[in-house]
């Protein structure tokens, strides 16, 4: 008989269920909505109504791992804003639904930063780090195989580096000067539409329409100048931050993912200019690229977990 | 019969010797003199005589721990230009000598931070950080009480974490705008002269004297306001650069070593106060205080590897 893992992964606004094989091949996947309301306390029992719906018996499942928007700390989601979480003991409440006790939690950034190196474009490297440029900006750090964690499950807040000591714009955090406020797709809008403002600059964009990042990266693509130069503000960024994270940590390879990484060589080819321009010598042979499994390097972090444990 | 283990730090004056039993206990050490002629040809040789002429015998010695000025990347030291040092293979050249392949390489930053964290200020904190403020800065990374090196040995470069974006001042390595050359004894002496003829500030030192950063952290902490401008630099980069490594690695402790960390709670209380304006909320709880081993940090780390691998 066949055994399979799940690797699931639970975003504020749909749950990611995927299948795999022992061996770590995804069999089959699919996304039920997130009930955020009551805090959220439907969640887990509708993610169970969904495996136990499916062909597979739960009695052929070895474990479960679960990807989780918000810090966990000793196996437990110490806050998830997002859902309305907090202090949540998944493994308590889901063991005896699945009768199980194979349960894994981590957050979700570091999920899909081990779902890259696992089977995505950091194989091979023992020591990664993913960039998640998204609505915010998150981050996971591999070293020798495993994610760093820390000691309140805040390691891989890359978006929180603070990178300027004045910018004028408070980030979701409370500081100022954070990556996720320069480089995410907020940010991009953001501060799109202010250079816009403070410049004579004209653009193809206007900033009364809510342009999306890709609108500002499609408009660089075609040479509108006030859009490039965010586009060279926000490699920039990424570029000052890689050149800390290399001489911390000094991984192999640095993955860019997210939505705003879909700008594909046209993002990546600019940070790693800037990159050569201001690294470490003794750093300078990393290699910085778009990572690989896209929405689904989660589901592959999650399960994973189960699978290296085995 | 006893069994004993050698910790040794070799630097580029002295090298430093410790005698420990393999609970961890400091027996005895001593200093022998780094003869640097010829590329650094004779240094191994005359750690083996002195090894051989101590009165425990060679035969009751467990294994060796060697803490390296410079990186070592898969047992080998790729370089370590102080002491005149290129690949060198430190086990194979000395297993042959001392009938021992218990021999272990690692870092001399990376040696004081896992001493610390064995015996030290860190005891306790399986995620913890040494900096080390000397001639330069050097720093160590401890994950799950492991050190982390990365994959050239770069890991815990904390010295070369690029702070400033132009800062007029050419770091060792090339680049501008270092933590070593905002927080460093060297550092800190340039920043004080520079401050001083910049303004109109006066001062009880004068820059012809060639100060040290003991008597520039002396004159502030008796007034003096140029000297006191400068602590507050300093303090000022030290906690940018811990806000960094906080969500990078999330640490529980961060420990600040070497000479001038010899100014106390005078820097540190400093370095606190702003890191907690700065940082990311959920890594405030940081612990950040003073190394505890001194000088003795090193042969503590080299000896733990041997120690801890048994």
């Amino acid at each position: 008989m066949s055994k399979f893992v799940y690797g699931i992964d639970i975003g504020g606004t749909s749950i990611k269920i995927g299948l795999f094989s022992l061996s770590g091949t995804l069999v089959n996947k699919w996304e039920i909505f997130t009930d955020l309301s009551d805090d959220g306390i439907n969640i887990l029992t509708d993610v169970y109504q969904s495996l136990k719906s499916n062909t597979i018996a739960l009695d052929d499942v070895v474990g479960y791992g679960f990807g989780i928007p918000g810090p966990v700390v000793n196996g437990v989601v110490s806050s998830a804003v997002n859902l309305g979480w907090l202090n949540k003991d998944i493994k308590k409440e889901l063991s005896p639904l699945l009768n199980n006790d194979n349960i894994f939690l981590i957050n979700d950034a570091n999920a899909a930063a081990l779902g890259e190196s696992w089977q995505g474009a950091a194989v091979g490297y023992s020591n990664s780090i993913m960039i998640t440029l998204g609505t915010g900006v998150g981050g996971g750090i591999i070293v020798n195989n495993k994610v760093v964690t820390g000691v309140t499950g805040s390691a891989g807040e890359i978006g929180h580096m603070k990178l300027k000591e004045k910018d004028g714009i408070i980030c979701n955090c409370g500081g100022e000067g954070c990556l996720e406020t320069l480089a995410s797709a907020t940010g991009i809008r953001r501060n799109f539409c202010r250079r816009l403002k403070d410049s004579n600059l004209e653009s193809s964009i206007s900033c009364f329409d809510n342009p999306s990042a890709k609108m500002i990266f499609d408009a660089a693509k075609n040479g509108d100048e006030a859009a490039l130069l965010v586009v060279e503000d926000v490699s920039y960024y990424l570029a000052y931050a890689i050149q800390l994270l290399a001489v911390v940590v000094n991984p192999g390879i640095v993955l860019i993912g997210g939505g705003v990484a879909n700008a594909g060589d046209f993002l990546i080819d600019r940070i790693i200019e800037k990159y050569n321009k201001i690294a470490f010598s003794a750093t300078k042979d990393l290699i910085i690229q778009s990572s690989m499994l896209g929405n689904d390097a989660g589901i592959y972090g999650a399960a994973s977990l189960v699978i290296k444990n085995d």
